[in-house]
């Protein structure tokens, strides 16, 4: 079931709700208001009655909401009530920092596969994945792999996205910063690390 | 001059259609409509206006927006009319790769110091950076530099964080997943690569 009506911006919110009703069930908790998770999640508590209105959850007065459901239901709407397995192509520093990377548990995402075009690379473990040439890309969907990391140099990205869809992905997390063109039936998320920067001086008070 | 009242999303967004109109203007563009902008950007062209307006930009009806005003207006607002320099904590396969990032120039922003622990990096040079030792922190505010980018492991980065406070800093972009404490005046921006990953599978058509 898809749930068409979620906007992007929601979508965009939900897995940091979800990231901290997480910890706060480890932390023994059970209900939550929205004003509580607003302080915890960084995101003001009118944002996110609204955005649990989209999962189906109004809470209840004087109680809050209920962790549990909340977790399952969020998890369902974004699929990730079942493990996913991604593959990083680029195994530089940006590739080995991402399979190093701690947090994916928590989505239950497992980096499966790596992949490089320098055959000094090729062969070698990283982070107890094997890295395997480029050209073995199309054998990713058949491997249960739905998701890509793109980690290569700019100039390269374009070629390793046609190669991926090729290979039946249909998703992308792209590290370049060069857009990327790809078939409306695959989405691609791009984390350009300077747009995050850039919104940081605003911030700053002057001197 | 702080503009208060621009929402915190609307600010997420004013890099992201910076980026665009730079990439506009270099093609020779000279004025743009919100639904031309909207393909570029890969936002709808009613949240642009609404965006927009924050920024005091109307746009003409059947002219669009200037560019050359409207860059230079949102680069006042986010305080990118100045150049700012940054410093990189923790030089692993993350903060190299941060380094080596390419996007950080249409911001104007400059790496201009990386730091580490380990005295087999001291000293060393990665992208043109000699790597200081992090006991040197506290000469980063007077150095010019005013934002910090924290590449170390979850479990180090509380106490760079409190180093970097100490040492004036007031912007930090996080890459830790921990989330760390900071005085009110002092502004950090996480980016967990994993909650970006985890809303891919809702846009991914089960097979």
């Amino acid at each position: 079931m898809k749930y068409h009506r979620i906007p992007n911006e929601t979508v965009r919110r939900l897995p940091i709700y979800l990231r901290g009703l997480v910890v706060l069930s480890q932390q023994g908790v059970n209900n939550v208001s929205s004003s509580k998770l607003a302080d915890f999640v960084n995101i003001n508590a009118g944002q996110i009655r609204k955005d649990f209105s989209f999962v189906g959850d109004f809470g209840t007065r004087g109680v809050g909401y209920d962790i549990d459901w909340l977790t399952k239901q969020i998890k369902k709407i974004l699929r990730l009530d079942a493990e996913h397995r991604a593959a990083v192509i680029g195994v530089g520093n940006l590739g080995t920092a991402v399979m190093a990377y701690p947090g994916f548990r928590t989505y239950g995402f497992e980096i499966a596969a790596a992949f490089d075009s320098d055959p000094a690379k090729v062969g070698k473990k990283v982070k107890n994945v094997t890295v395997e040439d480029v050209s073995k890309l199309n054998s990713l969907a058949k491997r249960g792999v739905d998701m890509a990391i793109i980690a290569v140099p700019a100039e390269a990205a374009q070629n390793v996205a046609d190669a991926l869809v090729q290979a039946g992905i249909k998703g992308i997390l792209n590290f370049s910063p060069k857009r990327i063109t790809v078939p409306k039936n695959v989405k691609v998320i791009t984390i350009d690390i300077a747009t995050d920067l850039a919104r940081l001086p605003y911030y700053i008070p002057s001197s």
